[in-house]
């Protein structure tokens, strides 16, 4: 009843005794037979089905559920996937059939984004952030129908642990908001534990079925072979440079927050970091993102208060997340989902890649040169508005092709939110942020315009070709607000 | 957008780069001031308010923000309150002011109680079990436009740990659904600590103010009155044969689970088990519930795997909740929310007690010997229905006031789903499970129907006297699905 406005004292009935509940044991949730799974899901054209990506270019369960969502011979899936990985080009035949007609999705690599950039998929593409993702399906905008949770491990009843289990992730935010507000809840395990499982990443009552299957993964794809430090000298200056930056800034004080991604500059930042802080005996309060073992050596070192996890990296930062009390989970919502106080907006410091930038800052991280899609916004967008220093390290050059253009290919990230970009010739700050200009300026940075340096870097390659590509639209870069940032073109 | 319906890619716009974010920090959540934050949170008449109980009876959140309630003029809420406890008696005036107009709520106990059931509510008091309230709050039902989180401590983004700061109470698992599910989420603290404030009980992105006051409560109150084993020769007799009851039933093996209740004789059968489980060296799974010290020793050693605590009683669980990482905390959705699959589906054994119970085996906790309200479900409900064994341990009397009655005065819980009383004069089985009956003869244990029970506690008293009301219904005992089990009637 609504007990606000039904509720009528005077109308209302008394159930009978010969209603009286029995007592009875809820139906069993486990099965094997996804066919009998299959059936008892109902899944029509059209459905909205979700899946997230902890398991890296080692997850099998996006193939697998996919592949039998065609054998059924359903048409006009919406594949709603936190990421996709090089794994998922086996998807690439069910574009092509109509088994899946939309995709959405936070990053993308591989031939999957390739064939979709050619203009495979019937419907669209729409690229949000990790944030965005949260957001869209926390406030409803995003309806799923089915969600299907590839889990570690599981027990009898549902109750799902990212750090238990053979093929183990470490922590599961990004399949969090999904487990909430999906329709139904499928766990898909190989590992089947004693009641409870926990340290517990999704609890027993958000998930209806368990699906018993063979192998949810390859261990060798679930850690990102992204995270090393650079050892290119460029690398490493660009790294320095940017040190000096967050010192100039004047956040680097007692407590200061920090995130990075996992990119080879970004993680030789962090190795920066850690032995400025050593030196200084700084200590910090959380850092945050994608954790890798570089930051659980930080936090262990007492270097860092607490790390904000919302995925692991590496081995390491499971192990951590296994046995520290002050590394903590996060779902993506509590990431950065914009319509509500997240921990992205605690953040001072981000330090970020890109693919492309444009003179007003704008960024592109989710088409490569050929205009093809091989990436997404993650959580780009979502720390840089978020951070009160976001920085982009980048060389100027990435196989001969110019960081620096007059109008990136897609936008992934608006300059507006962008501060400060740090490459081997120099430091551009975002004209919007006048404060810092004056910081490094006092600081002695060398401060270069980001005209100047596109100039520079045009004089010495050439402008960027023009990418071909045809008058049809086929998706989206969307805001972390859900506004529409850029179209995505089909590349001829 | 809606990404299904309405994402036509022929018309959607992209923003102009005038519309680009800024970055920015978000607002202040933190105030001092109740009446600007009163203005913000611009309460109107018929709004619903929703409160939790870990406080127990030395909660001071409700009250004050009532009050406040009050002094704006704002009529006709729904208060919803996990429980209420005789500290809430400051509210009364509010009933008769016509500030309150309806209470929902899973337990109430002191002079609110009375008054309600003197007639004083202009509305209704609807009585729901824990998973019953936090079924009708997660499906929507039970809509919730404020909820004041009573927070032990919180950091200055809204955090919310109830293990630290001066009033702490322990897991806050009623207060789950809530922060959740409110239009506005207010986190009332007297205890501002550090970002991030762990473990987090409600993380951030569930809050929207942050309310500081100068003490949330008294920690005299907050522990319950009621946890000590009984010292009465009857009461450790009937928990004796309790224990009998269970190890004839066949489920005190490996892993079986337990709950019980925190009264007298309820603890006594812990303590009684706890003696067995060491002689026979038997190991139990989980233990869940409101969680007392007493279950927390039998954790430390060994003698359960893993606690499930939606609600600490007293100091020696909170401090386990602090160090035990196999003392977990739950939400009363995950405990006993009927539409999900919860931990009292999982649970072999309940003990439980009653105020009067019927020859249908139909249990009444809710009203006293005067037909007054001074109690209600809680979990007795939500166990009594997952449970494989409901046991209700009480004496045949109280206060020289019959146990065992023709008719209770209001159904908390349907017979159905209650197995067995254990009485100082025997062991009554429901009919409806025969196999238990089988068992207990087998066992040879004193099996006596329960309506020759009634007519011999009637022999020794008389009968009770018939309570006196008024026609007017003030009130339901709603089952924990939402359905209507009995009404309440006006006390005269």
């Amino acid at each position: 009843m609504n007990y606000l406005n039904n509720f009528n004292i005077d109308t209302i009935k008394v159930i009978d005794k010969s209603e009286y509940p029995t007592k009875g044991q809820k139906k069993n949730k486990i099965t094997e037979d996804i066919d009998n799974l299959f059936k008892e899901l109902d899944i029509k054209d059209g459905y909205v089905l979700s899946f997230h990506h902890h398991l890296r270019n080692g997850d099998q369960v996006t193939n697998l559920i996919m592949k039998q969502v065609q054998k059924l011979g359903v048409k006009d899936i919406t594949l709603v996937a936190s990421s996709l990985f090089p794994t998922n080009k086996e998807l690439i035949p069910l574009l092509k059939d109509g088994t899946i007609k939309n995709v959405v999705t936070s990053y993308i690599s591989g031939e999957l984004g390739e064939a979709i950039s050619h203009g495979e998929l019937k419907g669209n593409i729409i690229m949000q952030s990790h944030g965005g993702r949260a957001r869209s399906i926390i406030n409803g905008e995003l309806k799923i129908d089915v969600a299907f949770i590839a889990s570690p491990s599981s027990d009898n009843k549902g109750n799902i642990s990212g750090v238990n289990g053979t093929n183990s992730c470490g922590s599961m935010g990004y399949a969090i908001a999904d487990s909430m507000m999906a329709e139904k809840v499928v766990a898909v395990t190989d590992s089947l534990v004693e009641y409870p499982n926990y340290p517990t990443d999704i609890t027993e009552d958000y998930v209806d079925h368990i699906l018993l299957v063979d192998s949810i993964g390859l261990k060798s794809g679930i850690v990102s072979g992204t995270t090393q430090v650079t050892k290119d000298p460029i690398g490493l200056k660009i790294a320095k440079d940017t040190l000096k930056v967050m010192e100039a800034s004047g956040l680097l004080k007692e407590g200061f927050s920090y995130q990075s991604g996992a990119g080879g500059i970004s993680l030789a930042v962090t190795s920066f970091l850690r032995d400025y802080m050593i030196e200084n005996e700084l200590k910090g309060g959380f850092a945050s993102g994608g954790i890798t073992g570089y930051l659980t050596d930080m936090l262990e070192e007492g270097l860092f208060e607490s790390l904000y996890d919302v995925q692991c990296f590496d081995l390491e930062a499971i192990e951590s997340l296994k046995k520290n009390p002050t590394h903590l989970r996060m779902s993506a919502s509590q990431y950065g989902n914009p319509e509500v106080s997240a921990v992205v907006d605690n953040l001072d410091i981000v330090i970020l890649g890109a693919t492309e930038i444009d003179t007003d800052f704008n960024v592109n991280v989710m088409t490569g040169s050929h205009g093809m899609l091989m990436g997404g916004s993650g959580g780009h967008q979502d720390t840089a508005a978020g951070s009160k220093l976001s920085i982009i390290v980048s060389k100027l050059f990435s196989s001969r092709i110019p960081l620096i253009k007059d109008k990136v290919d897609v936008i992934t990230t608006p300059g507006t939110t962008v501060d400060v970009l740090v490459t081997e010739r120099g430091i551009c700050v975002n004209p919007l942020r006048q404060d810092l200009i004056e910081l490094f300026e006092e600081a002695k940075l060398n401060i270069v315009d980001i005209k100047e340096l596109k100039e520079y870097s045009e004089n010495i390659m050439g402008k960027a070709k023009p990418i071909e590509k045809t008058d049809r639209i086929i998706g989206v870069s969307e805001y972390r607000d859900g506004s529409i940032l850029d179209y995505i073109y089909e590349v001829k």
